[in-house]
């Protein structure tokens, strides 16, 4: 369970700063390859479609859950042809509102087979958008639009992909960069700079008692708890540790999903009902929580009085010396 | 296959690092919980027992491929019990030559647990070991040792787990720590430091024909390749990347494991022949190859005159212009 839980929260949360980054442009999964296994690889789609992922490249994915598919052309495509103005003219014809890849071999010259291409098929030309996958994006996004707006084709967007994170997103997007759409795949795939979560599954109570753990820095405070949201304007102010079922304001965010070791029907969420409530608890974090860099000062999470006496009393019990 | 391949590969080298950095201690693979789902969690152990490792805590994953399983106890086993030390007696009925873990409430007090212990069951104590899993391990390690050493436990082994790396390992054994073995979980169960190997699958040759990408930084050579490792008295020199079939010096390095789709038999090594040419692989790395520290210079790989040919001719060939 716990491999799980951490699994899915760790790239929902990646994929989240992914999305806030965009600021509204898609970002489509590309992670498959780089995700560790093929579980994972399932998991993850699902997991960055609950963040707010537009789409993912992962067929099997979006079959199984349900997930919108997007992708674009292959390089080996393009490889396995004559030339690439020729793999273009294959690819459209088969795809006709496609994204075709422009960077196998140059991607400027690539940009130009695809305006040459236009050209050829006139009223017939539905290609969607030109993905750029490596050099230095910005720039070349700007020249690539340069050549395809005096073609005529301002309809035609620009998505590009190649080692993206949430950070260079920004770069780029802050830098002007003319980008409609990201393609991102090893760094969300494996939360490249955070590749692990590290929450565990640990004792609270046993045989109707509270129980603890006092290992240094791995404190586990003793019975069932809850997490209370204290908000104002439904925006968070700060979260509040507290016993189960203390008289405390907030607004509690843990509710019981699985009981003697089986999942409840209440801990069944369709799949679209899950990325509303994602989005919806997002929107009501402030600002400063949801930037990329980490809150200064972080945000306030405290533990109640009750609890603390109880955590003070369990370690009184166990320990040879009192604390 | 890219997806498994870089999974398994990428394991294997983290983990190889762990073994090198545990000098002939045991290390056991305490990864389920961090990995990145069951698949990932299956093939991890199978990756970490190629490379060295001594047995895994996956109970699974060591029936199906037949990997030692080893483990200690859980905090949860102690937290159920009334004290310490009677989950400690407890646990020594049902597994007598068992790794008591100390570090539930207060690690020394813990040892003391196993010294009170071994003094209730006399010639019947039969504890292999104690395990310390917080705190700093080097100095606790040490205090442990004297009190274990003092009560005549001198053959009571000290294992040591807890958010260790190859580096954490080797600075706790250059510093002398008594530890017997160690169990390595989260950072060796996703690699934390390098959580993708950046390999990828492309098209090389097509329709009879080598196949190029000119992708900046992603350069695709034409034609299949062969890895030539240059020896001297059974120690690597530097590598060659060649065309297939170029008669050059040098132990060719690649196999062929696939044709058409289909695993060749000649693909199918047992787990254990497969762990034996990796450590014999390994003793012919240089040291400074093989040290946790990247080597400087780096070890050395070159292409081969015919392969940089190759390589001109295509891209000539795909360029509206020539490079």
């Amino acid at each position: 369970v716990i491999n799980q839980v951490q699994l899915q929260t760790m790239l929902a949360s990646k994929a989240s700063r992914v999305v806030h980054a965009a600021r509204g442009c898609a970002v489509v999964d590309f992670g498959l390859r780089r995700v560790h296994g093929t579980d994972a690889g399932l998991k993850s789609a699902r997991a960055f479609h609950i963040a707010g992922v537009t789409a993912t490249s992962n067929v099997l994915a979006g079959k199984r859950y349900g997930i919108p598919i997007a992708g674009t052309m292959a390089h080996s495509y393009v490889q396995a042809h004559a030339s690439e103005l020729e793999a273009f003219r294959s690819f459209a014809e088969v795809f006709p509102s496609t994204v075709l890849l422009v960077d196998t071999y140059d991607t400027l010259d690539g940009v130009r087979n695809v305006i040459q291409l236009s050209q050829e098929l006139g009223s017939g030309f539905r290609v969607r958008g030109i993905r750029l996958d490596s050099g230095d994006l910005g720039p070349l996004a700007t020249q690539a639009r340069a050549l395809l707006d005096a073609a005529g084709l301002e309809h035609v967007g620009i998505f590009a992909s190649g080692s993206l994170d949430e950070h260079e997103v920004e770069r780029l997007l802050d830098g002007g960069a003319p980008i409609t759409g990201f393609g991102v795949g090893t760094h969300m795939g494996v939360s490249s700079d955070a590749p692990y979560l590290d929450i565990v599954y640990k004792l609270v109570e046993y045989a109707g008692a509270g129980r603890i753990k006092l290992s240094p820095d791995k404190l586990v405070r003793p019975g069932p708890k809850q997490v209370l949201r204290v908000e104002q304007s439904g925006a968070a102010l700060h979260d509040l540790l507290a016993v189960a079922g203390e008289d405390l304001p907030g607004r509690p965010l843990l509710e019981l999903v699985m009981k003697n070791g089986n999942r409840l029907d209440s801990g069944r969420v369709p799949l679209e009902a899950a990325r509303a409530h994602a989005a919806a608890e997002l929107r009501k974090l402030p600002d400063r929580v949801r930037a990329l860099r980490p809150a200064d000062p972080p945000y306030r999470v405290q533990s109640s009085a009750l609890l603390d006496v109880r955590t003070r009393e369990g370690a009184a019990r166990v320990l040879r010396r009192p604390p």
